[in-house]
């Protein structure tokens, strides 16, 4: 079962690699981006296919490793 | 209009990162892991509310900017 996790900044956290990366679009003639975020998105390939259990687990790796709660929020998502 | 710009190394390309959190999961005592791959998630928050126009437009940003594409692939993800 393949599972995403994107992990992303909380709201208010700054972004610098966002930040460059807006300036860099509207350098390159991209006018209408009001905002961009950069996160990661880690894809596990997990032996079980119980779609539950394969997310419980997924939910618990990013609580212990993944993700900062300090600074960081994740969503899972299934991929297959 | 949130877009998600998906970027994944190409399969074949050596990913030591995900090796690395591979490994981490495995000692943390996660046994059912196959596979880890990292990748980056940008989130496009674009000031238009057509969908097709949101999705090509980030497609070009992908193609000129966002993804590397001698080793990356991306995808396109319509968050709202």
């Amino acid at each position: 079962m393949k599972i995403a996790v994107n992990v992303h900044l909380k709201k208010g956290v700054l972004d610098p690699q966002g930040k460059a990366v807006h300036h860099a679009l509207e350098t390159l003639g991209f006018k209408n981006v009001e905002n961009v975020r950069i996160g990661k998105q880690i894809i596990l390939n997990l032996n079980t296919e119980d779609k539950e259990k394969a997310i419980q687990e997924a939910k618990k790796m990013a609580d212990e490793l993944l993700a900062n709660p300090v600074i960081e929020n994740y969503e899972i998502e299934v991929k297959e």
